[in-house]
């Protein structure tokens, strides 16, 4: 039979960044494009530990229909710790735990979005989260990035210009895939704005434990005297991906709509993972932990940043965390054909900036680089090939 | 702030069942409301010895982030096993792995469904999916069901009446709640008029392994000549639903489809779990521990059916399989009143049937009693209990 499917998801197309992983997934070649946690950073034997103990003490309860909301221990952990960050106030939010922060924010749009409603993103941006918008038949508006985070000026214009604007969508920290971070006056602007044009903001923080320079700013969230902020986070980039647990901290009557939701679409989290991440707070020192992350990850961009100064022409941009950078081709160069040419040729793979664009007509000669993925060696010999393919570019 | 719902989400309530469930959870309360598998079930030591097994030897697999299709070992045990069913052509279907076969019903309703357009649905029908679909505000058309199943000429004439209408969503095995299994004659009819009015089919089948009484019956999905049928199955009820385990048989355009709503929804299920899954398979004889299951829900039913045989005034349905027995009280009687008093006075929670209708309109007297949560001696006393309550009503 011929297939009719929904409007919302017939102009989906598969993340373009899956089909590079495809040539990623070819032996031989360098993962640059890939955003996976690096595996040393996994604390696999006290995962393993945690996990003997759950399955022998309580087995029913890691393995029985749990409640929508989540394990109860780790929301009252969550919110302890939220609440540290003044990123949880529990005279107004709730806080509700999701299949990865993924689901938090694709729900938010859910509840918040009819189709046809317009919702503004930082282009470049995270791409799940745009096709999760997408999904919804949900109009983007990009607003362009500077080095300390979104064109304030241009968000105001786009906010006035946008019909049935809702929401506005950011990564503050160390964003995916720029690498930028949002200065605190920035935030403080972009809140202003939402207050002033009746907006929710969807702050989307999975990389804001990964800080390696530099001084942590204040989340969005901390500010929001309006109820106004809908925070995700994850437990994929500090604890394990594989395990697909976030959250999402926001106003009570948001989180009670985003739970419904949740109800419908996969009824709870695995609440094995959930009991996992729980025993893991309890039992260490989440500071110390992240400290180890942040060693990780500082020597592995350090590296990066050294060998890639050897590619000709072209600028990174300076993450101080996170687990991307932004690389910037001049002018003239073709950016498609490089990429292109980097994985056939150079077998290298790193990802076009173009799918990271909200709109098509978005111009970009960039594209990112992941330094969690490879090994030492691989960072080494993926900046060296790029050297050279950079060498061998007519610009 | 005043907040502003999308139209989909803003008239979705929390089920029924579940506020039924916070009464449930009061210690003393007899848990007949429940659809929890009894944890006997359960077969704890070897999930245990699997985990033990899968954390030592490849720990970054079963943590890492994973591909949105699944688990691809567990893909092919599952295509194997459908497809010896007769539920899976590997010449033009598809198999996805999703997180609970809830998530695979209301993502079949996402990729197929505008808002507005009509979905055909038994009723009563499983309150889960219900729910799923009005969250893309999809109009439900309820069919009302009888001893063999779907009335089909009310089917057809409801196909006829409704405008849009996309898909016929069946629980052929079982149904939740009414315990009730189509005919293999009915379910030709059903697929017959799904191709008479070009429509697809969702057929829902989460107990259908569950069988303790009488002859399989072939899966609509087996007369699937021309790509019109969506299995969801699930590993819910026959392993553990806090695995969050399902799957998705169905021609491979729509399975493509699935796969990018899946990815924007949770990028891919737990996969810890779904190895332990392909591990339990592989390892296991599935039909082995499939006659262990049928062999515990049959003599819970019979328990149930025995010492509800006191219960004066009610008529059982007969289920030959599954978790659900639908109870019908007469005409008459004030089945809320009595739900009600069963809770509050006789601390014993069942479900009252208006849970599961399509329509605030479908008139029902009856509510449903599940078997596989409370003990035998919990089935013993609630049954005695909600006799005593019978005595006490006046017809």
């Amino acid at each position: 039979m011929d297939y009719c499917f929904s409007d919302k998801i017939s102009g989906l197309k598969p993340s373009a960044i899956r089909e590079i992983l495809k040539a990623t997934s070819q032996p031989g070649v360098i993962p640059f494009a890939a955003g996976n946690p690096d595996p040393e950073a996994f604390p696999v034997s006290e995962i393993r530990r945690i996990s003997e103990e759950l399955l022998s003490d309580n087995p029913i309860a890691a393995l029985q229909y749990s409640i929508t909301e989540g394990y109860p221990a780790l929301i009252s952990r969550l919110k302890e710790r939220m609440a540290a960050q003044k990123c949880f106030d529990s005279a107004s939010d709730e806080l509700i735990i999701t299949s990865g922060a993924q689901q938090g924010v694709e729900l938010s749009c859910k509840v918040l979005c009819n189709e046809g409603d317009s919702l503004i993103c930082e282009t470049p941006s995270f791409i799940g989260s745009l096709n999760a918008f997408r999904s919804y038949n949900v109009k983007l508006c990009g607003v362009s990035m500077e080095d300390d985070g979104i064109n304030t000026a241009e968000l105001e214009e786009k906010i006035r210009m946008g019909t049935n604007v809702r929401a506005i969508y950011v990564i503050p920290n160390f964003q995916n895939p720029s690498g930028l971070t949002m200065s605190l006056e920035k935030r403080r602007e972009v809140y202003a704005l939402a207050c002033r044009y009746n907006l929710i903001i969807i702050e989307d923080n999975p990389y804001g434990d990964l800080r390696f320079d530099g001084e942590d700013i204040p989340a969005i969230k901390t500010l929001d005297t309006e109820g106004r902020v809908i925070y995700a986070g994850s437990f994929s980039k500090i604890l394990a991906p594989g395990l697909r647990v976030g959250y999402v901290s926001a106003p009570r009557e948001i989180v009670s709509k985003i739970t419904v939701a949740k109800q419908v679409s996969d009824v709870h989290t695995n609440i094995w993972s959930q009991m996992i991440c729980e025993r893991f707070m309890a039992q260490k020192d989440m500071n110390e932990h992240l400290s180890g992350l942040r060693a990780i990850y500082k020597r592995k961009y350090e590296l990066m940043r050294r060998e890639a100064a050897a590619i000709g022409n072209v600028s990174l941009s300076k993450p101080q965390g996170g687990l991307f950078v932004w690389a910037t081709l001049p002018e003239g160069c073709d950016m498609l054909s490089f990429c292109k040419r980097a994985v056939e040729e150079y077998k290298v793979a790193v990802v076009p900036g173009t799918a990271f664009m909200v709109s098509p007509e978005d111009v970009t000669n960039s594209f990112r680089m992941n330094y969690s993925t490879p090994t030492d060696d691989e960072i080494v010999r993926g900046c060296a090939a790029l050297a050279e393919l950079s060498r061998s570019m007519t610009y």
